[in-house]
């Protein structure tokens, strides 16, 4: 399991939410509350959006140590500002500490990052290496079921049907589990972007849908596993079976199943 | 393209070999003289085997930074002791610089390293996750074709007919590659051990064969990239299309095809 | 705050005390049971004697990744036997996490582990530079106490008075912590060794030295920050204030003391 | 010896000059065509400078691996765009390969970057350390004579004097060279900035500088160890002696001694 948070709202530097709260992502990483690992220290990720329209792809910062020990992540952290960014802190759940296996991963303009796991994924490896479009092989760097469903998901169509096609990947995944027989089949709590919109999403086979939380503040709104500082009023619940997508401006509730679709972005 | 050399015979220091000569594996790793890159700094790896008999693997130790600041490598390299081991430096073709990526690679007490390439391997990565026995697919750890070809000959039956199931699945990548049409379709200098006989091939679907050569002291043999001093009569070139099978005592010649076979080990 | 075991005795692989111990070292380094820092994952060490007669140094693998996640260690430690080795995770109270700062320190066949603090150690860091002897300058190699420590401990006479000289060393830093004024001025627990005896000491500034044990068992004697297993009748505190002297044959006791000696060994 | 670029000037992206030139800093880290090492693989490092007023102090990205195979400086050569930049590639000439001893340095707005060496200096470290202002010594993260030069500096009034306190430290510096009579005593290329000017110098001891230029283009001016392409024309070699203050707008000449002053920054 691992944890993660994500800002959308007012350009803001990362240090605020990554290493200044209370219950910050780095604190996290040595001491998380919820969840079933409290050490998430197999290394961590960091993607921003900027605001130059020629490069509209993500930054990613990903390395292999703890975050909490990471020179790097702090200087980054207290110098960049971003009206959109993603950041993650992982605990294997059994593939190497690599940086191709740290999230978030990214793929044109669009990013992705996870907490859970897909039972007996050891058993199913190369089959699920299958699953992912051939044409998309070339951005499969790592080894995580991961990076697996995201690019599965940009194959059933995630850039037009951002929720709908995430929800058909991890089905997809689950039903492979299934086949399996190794229990969870599927626990998943996601958070992934194209740049103007953040996603969210939350479910599992069983009752332990990984945490989730939202919380909105005066200049946005945060996604987090967990709540950063000790006002839980203001963090909310998804629930498991949802996903909400996330404007500056509004958050917008939907099912997350396999027939849910989102209207494209208009934009 | 790679470095790397092997020594089987008497007891030696590793340093003796990678550290010391005129031309050590070191030296290759900024300053190689044969091959294509001269700079073969995108990781290393060693692995020796014991003579602990309850514990027949190789132990091996790999890492990502350039062999000469590796102060880790100079240690192990000056106090351990084998009459068996493999040290490889690496110059990637296009795969992460990551550990797992490393040579030599390892199964039970086998062990390979590999200095070449698959024409177009980026075209046929996921074709080449295909050719791995899904019973070996546990073993997958990184994404080099190196690591593939290692796997597919495990899985036509290296462990008892070492030669011929090498030759068979360098032939079967090489006919992957053919299909993608991206020449060189193999360019192939390899070395693979059980712990008790050291292999050696060269060969190419052109005419640039990697270099390879052998050496026969007083106290055991070695197999080089490149000779590893100035006494060029005592490096003998393994020709193209050959393999050979070496123990402490003698050199044994055999063909490099599909249908080679040796005999399997008495032991 | 660290953890570190160490053993004498009949020769073994490392993996039975680091590894395979319910309470094992790489255990120890994510969730320590004694002491202030449950996590120790700012990197780890190795040193080991071998029997190589020309060649007594101790063999350092040190790096700074968690101890849990390093493949190296699990091989090295798997594959390496040794009669005598000391083992490390530490947890940086303000130094870098480098290889250099990683625990264990050697010089010529002399090798030593620490846990402990000078209280305000960044205050003093430029005199301390200044305690190390010059002509042993050129092994402060990293920027912790704990090598300087060593160092200095060389200076004072460690290869002919290995307790006295130590006991000396840790006087003169702990002095310079008082000079400044910020407690705890001394908190130490350390173990050291020549390939040929183990030493290990215990003391503090205050009531609260470290915590350390040694554990007599069929075939040598453990020295551990922490009982590994659940036999606690087996493991014996190290009394604050005092030393032990390790060989596979026996266990003498010392004061800790500026006035300490120990008789050179006589070999 | 080590290589580097900077650049002042309209905000560009960074990959601009560190990757995607004929000769950038990346390709001079494998095959540098001026100096003494042509691979400069030990480590590297980038500060940049960003608009947020209220943060002023450079933004420091510094790693280990060769620049060729980092991903993470690829990622953020493209996506950081920055009016002011230094961009470094290091060779050592001893001290180990670690974060703390990658240039770029930083002390508040101010940061540097060296290429050169200081004759003996594994003779007199010690001596070294004792020149850095005490006050300074929390700054002291790695055990390089360049780190060193930079607090010497800041401690003769480099935010007041920027020249002349940076000769002032390396004659200062040449001096303890000298006395240990180990050649050269000095030889120092090297750039530095408080964020809104950029200043270079050039000199040594004997007649052998380290390579400097600098090259005005429409946007800015960028100072690099070497021409970044086959425009040698506009790439200007900086005399031995001679050091240089850049602005956007102009570059202004000066003496590079101990008696150097510049007028402090009227901003």
């Amino acid at each position: 399991m691992c944890r993660f948070l994500a800002w959308t709202g007012a350009p803001r530097f990362l240090d605020e939410l990554v290493l200044d709260q209370k219950q910050s992502l780095v604190e996290q990483s040595r001491n998380a509350l919820i969840g079933k690992t409290p050490i998430n220290a197999d290394g961590f990720g960091l993607a921003w959006y900027g605001d130059h329209g020629d490069r509209s792809t993500p930054c990613l910062y990903k390395d292999t140590h703890p975050a909490w020990s990471d020179p790097n992540l702090k200087q980054l952290a207290q110098h960049i500002k971003s009206r959109l960014f993603l950041a993650h802190v992982r605990a294997s759940t059994g593939m190497a500490t690599s940086r191709n296996n740290c999230h978030p991963f990214a793929f044109d303009n669009w990013c992705f990052m996870h907490n859970g796991q897909a039972g007996g994924h050891e058993l199913f490896r190369q089959k699920l290496e299958m699953l992912i479009p051939t044409e998309l092989y070339g951005s499969r760097f790592g080894a995580t079921e991961s990076e697996a469903i995201f690019l599965i998901a940009l194959g059933h169509g995630l850039q037009t049907d951002p929720i709908g096609a995430m929800a058909r990947a991890v089905a997809e995944v689950e039903a492979l589990a299934e086949a399996h027989g190794q229990i969870p089949f599927m626990r998943f709590a996601a958070c992934w972007s194209d740049g103007k919109r953040l996603f969210a999403a939350r479910m599992a086979s069983d009752r332990f849908a990984p945490s989730l939380y939202v919380c909105t503040c005066a200049t946005g709104h945060i996604i987090s596993s967990e709540p950063l500082d000790d006002g839980p009023e203001k963090w909310v619940e998804i629930k498991a079976g949802t996903a909400i997508e996330v404007t500056p401006d509004k958050i917008i509730h939907h099912a997350f199943t396999a027939d849910s679709t989102v209207t494209p972005d208009a934009a």
